[in-house]
């Protein structure tokens, strides 16, 4: 157990909103940015929290792609939210379950004492980088952020009791945004292929891919940690695609117990987990002393699983 | 202190080298990509360890800039190493310091016994993003790579004995890239500013930012840590820039102790600390035994400063 706590958590999502079918996705108006974003959701944990930015010892960002190559993303967001605090602040990456391998990271640190108050983001603007010429992705997406404070819990028995991330690379081209960064730079954009510098998913092979890896990995977790499926109030997995539903049935993931809001708000990229948490925090289906399991896949192929006592 | 050991390390230098004046700065030839620098880094390390890429059970990716958006460089330098192995693998970003955030948190998580063989590599190819208006920072760059991989050691003494980091935002955009992502994408290149597309240094505003903060933080460090000047061998800084040697001169840092190979080798970016490590342990400079303390400044502007018994 690495004793933790939530004290604080804060969504942004967009006003606008496209219909497919029954499908509803949130995208970012133009005026707004990817930063904007990002510093909202931590403005509305900070404040929730009643810490001040000035407070925080620790920013961990936790998106998937950043606001720009360099400085990292964490910097940026605490320069909105203050100038004179303390902080340090890096980035964390592993796609879309960037949060999943951050709060682990947060987890370790605050167990050590090496931190007392943390800042964990996350959020992607994945509409702006949407191929209309491929319907599996460009209908999938939706653009959020999320961001929650961590700190040592007076109460023992709260905090991250266990967790396991794995990543399997021959699956690792199936998810790609290729271009924007040293592989592809802007500049060679001119003479490009424009597809490069959007989404590319070939959604049937990354999901095979799962199919294949996840029970193994779901059931060593388990018994590894010695968690059984009645320990745990809920299930907050990455919202993935509509594959989510038959996934977690596959791996035996009680229905009454899941999160499964893909229809309702697409795939957040690394918001999706810490979105659907906070929603389920402000809406009193889960709280203090339940056991919750973050979980998902991400481009790499990457899976985490992560079970947090609120 | 936090056991662990470099059980190996590599380090990849381009042959092809330019000057200006006295100094040299190395640049990756055309036809090798940034990929293709971070895995042959990873190979050298592994094969100096005597451990295979499917030993690994954690890859941490450091760099600077990655390779692509999504997924992230650690999945794609792991996919180069093995199609085989069960690591996971995520990125740690806080731009050129980003090695020693990664050593900072393999240690955690070594030290916690979450993992038993972790790679941790960094590289950036700067020089692809020069700006040739810009002196200060086209003459300053180089490319280069460097990984090492870790183990707890049997030998308690050895490990991260102490380390610190801040981030200071009011420096924000000092050392900046732009564009490639969010802020900036490459769908918008052919309407932007080319230069946002490229490195843009304020060097004497970062200096001056620096002159001002890091007294205190590496007091506060010594002070915090009880390691006196004296109980240290060697200290290894980023490579930051002409200015290294007058800082160390003002950090009180003994000439005969410290590397600063600016002149020969430039600014690697996220390679310099662990390059410039990697060849003080080939040298023989230092072994077993011996404190050296890894710190430097980074985009942020961040600074870190990490004490680690090899």
């Amino acid at each position: 157990m690495r004793n933790c706590e939530i004290v604080g958590w804060g969504t942004v999502l967009p006003e606008g909103t496209v219909r497919f079918g029954d499908e509803v996705r949130y995208r970012i108006a133009d005026d707004v940015t990817h930063l904007d974003m990002l510093a909202g959701a931590c403005e509305r944990a900070l404040a929730r929290a009643g810490v001040s930015a000035d407070e925080l010892d620790l920013v961990i960002g936790a998106s998937a792609a950043g606001v720009q190559p360099i400085p990292c993303t964490a910097a940026l967001v605490l320069e909105r939210l203050t100038l004179t605090g303390h902080a340090a602040a890096f980035d964390v990456n592993s796609t879309c379950t960037s949060f999943i391998t951050a709060l682990d990271m947060a987890s370790h640190l605050l167990a050590a004492g090496a931190h007392e108050t943390v800042l964990v983001f996350s959020g992607d603007v994945g509409t702006r980088f949407l191929n209309p010429a491929q319907a599996e992705s460009y209908e999938l997406f939706s653009d959020a952020a999320a961001a929650v404070v961590l700190r040592r819990s007076a109460d023992a028995d709260r905090g991250v009791i266990a967790s396991a991330q794995r990543t399997w690379p021959a699956y690792a081209h199936d998810t790609e945004i290729r271009g924007g960064l040293s592989r592809s730079p802007a500049q060679d954009y001119a003479d490009a292929d424009p597809a490069d510098y959007l989404f590319d998913m070939n959604g049937k092979k990354a999901l095979l891919g799962m199919m294949r890896v996840l029970p193994e990995f779901f059931a060593d977790f388990h018994a590894a940690s010695g968690i059984a499926h009645d320990d745990v109030a809920l299930w907050v997995p990455h919202q993935a695609s509509a594959a989510l539903g038959p996934m977690l049935d596959r791996l035996g993931i009680p229905v009454d117990r899941r999160i499964d809001e893909v229809s309702a708000y697409g795939n957040m990229v690394s918001a999706s987990v810490p979105f659907m948490l906070a929603r389920a925090l402000d809406e009193g289906r889960v709280g203090a002393g339940d056991t919750v399991i973050l979980c998902g896949t991400a481009a790499g192929l990457t899976a985490n699983v992560l079970a947090l006592r609120l």
